[in-house]
């Protein structure tokens, strides 16, 4: 293994320059501005594949979608296949006049290069590749098979890679999935995340009179829909932040208490979270921390909500219909149709008569779960420590990755999410960038999980 | 009298022509899209005017508005002055393409005068003038001063007169004002209108994040805005309708029983009311009916509220803020000004500690009350009783006007709602008509209220 990370260390400056070379190109996809540039990357990709020597490298095209880039290589059928999963589609520069340097023509400030999809995900895909060929040049053999699917539609939904992991399942199957596309704790706090919350949307829609009425020739004698729609989202959860639907809470994996402990040892100030995000403090259902709440309890937000006049001034109606949009995050064993189902049996029993009130489901994604114990865990877990200073932590994240959810549902694979990037990385913003540190170290990283596995 | 109804109805023919003549002219003030139209209506009424007899016709201009044709016929000092109020104005005819003939172009049809104006409020004004003028032609003598008001601004706040009222007390000091610019409570139910609500509007505003925040990265660990602003909103009321603002009722004016005995008398089917309306049923004040409810019980609605991602779709965040506009209808003897500082006090007590709640209060406008035991009231009355068909009623009506509750504080004239505009007269819309044989009796009537008086 010394031998491989050495090759790497000696190779960090042709490292630096790939990606350099990569980013250059403003492979956009949200409103494909630059068309070409797509096809671009995807070709940059297929070749610097074919450089590893990779049995296989291929662009998969389903009509309508960016190319996913796919390669392979088979050692044996004894051994584990590893898929490791990532993007060279990125997010829309604007507002281009707060970037200090173009998005497009990376610059290194600092120890970190700046420039639109440095961390998200060019430069962590190039980790999983530069692994890859290190220790397959250096060993000759991988100790394990190797799948790549790199694609050009993560910032737009993945809808394409999701039609190619049902159309051909087979060319994705493996029994562990790589998922670089995830940040630090915090950048001296590297960590696994081993979590993430589902999501099941719905909007409620309540209707009265025809049409937007005279408050003073109806006002007091007519059925609101806006006040009747508080009244219901007051009855979705109680005062303390518990959601009130029965059975909501019925599925809900329980932390263990050595989670408890892990997520009660990461430097997190609740106080100074709020703080900084303006909120007047700590909120939420009792008995958790926030961390706990985010990450490991299911929650239910009202997003949106909209009823009657909006505009300036006042215009004294009692409105039509009023909506309010809602999404839950799920956590395991949750599932969302079963909790779409709960809620709108809630929202019918607790639907007053005096008005109509109909609840539209939305779309809906699983949570997804690699219990801490599982080996593959473990792996991920010493390979970050052998390479990153600092303890290393099991973390979980909030947010929803579909094709996370999809790759651990559809193919049943182990899926391990080793981001190395850092909260502070400001992907999808102006000045996104990577610390280059974390990008050679992460490359070390992927090389010792291949043989940690 | 006899000769003076007799004079009125030989010049019935003349009254419907000039009745064309003035709807012909498009003043409309909102938007003032023909300017000129302006000038040409209030012209039109200057020279009517002065044939009638008045003492002394004049155009009063505050700058920036639209001028309020006045006159003044001067009797006695020992006698009344009765102010004659309405409005030249009227409003934008859209959408023209829904007119069965052009809004401008008067067209006679089925016993009705169909033409923008002719209902609100032409029609009405020369029912004054006419009426007057009959009576000082064939009598020599008013029996009361006479004082015309006749303003160019009322669809757009009667701003122009309200700065007269103030700066030029004295030109519209009166003891009785008649004002014909309302419905009857049916076609066939002639109805004096004894009674307006008030108004009082506020905007309640409730701030959490700083910006709208990922409800996957931070959903159930902050408190939302909209979902504290739904509880804010149903803590205003209770369940059955009843506003639960502390002291909010105090000073309401209570209905006699004569007078819910007169409301219960009247043709009027709640559940026909609401289902015409889509509304499933009747729904308010426990204890009252709805025409009670609308008349004259104070209100509370939610005109709007907004807050969060209201677009198509679904955007999973938890909002920074959200607003809700609220309007209060006010009864006699209810004061706008206490009655924000009531909702005002009840909000911040009710706020809760986790988000930044503020209430910006609006503007305010009194109700009016003219009781029906006093004296002016039972003449108007009678002279309905004498000219119309059918049972004359005493009505109520919930909205507000404005410029009503100026007259009745401002000069302290006892106000006469005598309008004779029927509720299918669709004034503000398409084909708005007047009854002619309803403008031919109600001339009749305002001649009978001079000697009433």
């Amino acid at each position: 293994m010394k031998q491989v990370i050495e090759i790497l260390r000696s190779n960090r400056d042709r490292a630096l320059a790939e990606m350099i070379e990569l980013v250059r190109i403003p492979s956009i996809s949200p409103g494909l501005p630059h068309p070409e540039a797509i096809g671009e990357a995807a070709d940059w990709l297929e070749r610097r594949l074919q450089r590893t020597g990779m049995d296989e490298v291929r662009q998969l095209v389903v009509d309508g979608h960016n190319p996913v880039v796919w390669a392979r290589k088979h050692v044996s059928d004894d051994l584990p296949t590893v898929l490791f999963y990532g993007h060279y589609d990125v997010m829309p520069a604007d507002p281009l006049d707060e970037w200090e340097s173009p998005p497009f023509e990376p610059e290194v400030r600092d120890g970190r290069l700046f420039g639109r999809g440095t961390a998200d995900d060019k430069g962590q895909v190039l980790m999983h590749i530069n692994a890859v060929e290190a220790y397959l040049k250096y060993k000759g053999a991988l100790p394990v098979n190797v799948l790549f699917a790199i694609e050009g539609e993560e910032e737009e939904g993945s809808e394409g890679l999701e039609k190619l992991l049902d159309s051909h399942r087979e060319l994705f199957t493996a029994d562990i999935a790589v998922i670089s596309d995830s940040p630090f704790f915090a950048a001296d706090c590297p960590s696994v995340c081993y979590g993430l919350r589902g999501i099941a949307t719905a909007e409620i829609r309540v209707e009265g009179p025809a049409t937007d009425l005279h408050s003073g020739n109806y006002g007091g004698a007519i059925a609101n829909p806006a006040e009747f729609l508080a009244r219901i989202l007051s009855e979705l959860k109680d005062r303390d932040g518990r959601i009130t639907i029965d059975g909501f809470y019925d599925d809900v994996l329980e932390l263990s208490p050595s989670e408890r402990e892990g997520f009660a040892s990461l430097p997190f100030d609740e106080n100074v979270f709020c703080r900084e995000l303006g909120s007047e403090g700590p909120y939420g259902e009792p008995g958790f921390s926030t961390l706990e709440r985010i990450w490991a309890r299911p929650s239910l937000e009202i997003n949106g909500i909209t009823g009657g006049f909006g505009g300036e001034g006042s215009k004294t109606i009692v409105p039509a219909h009023a909506t309010a949009k809602v999404s839950m995050r799920l956590v395991p064993n949750q599932k969302p149709d079963r909790v779409l189902e709960l809620l709108e049996k809630h929202i019918r029993e607790i639907a007053p008569p005096e008005v109509r009130v109909s609840v539209s489901l939305g779309h809906g994604g699983h949570p997804f779960l690699a219990p801490i114990d599982n080996p593959h865990v473990r792996s991920a877990f010493k390979a970050m420590e052998r390479t990153f200073e600092g303890d290393v932590h099991y973390i979980r994240d909030g947010a929803s990755i579909p094709i996370v959810a999809s790759i651990d549902s559809k193919l049943g694979a182990t899926c391990l999410l080793l981001g190395i990037d850092v909260p502070e990385g400001r992907i999808h913003g102006p000045n996104e960038m990577l610390i280059i540190d974390n990008f050679h170290r992460g490359t070390e990283m992927i090389a010792h999980l291949l043989e940690l596995i």
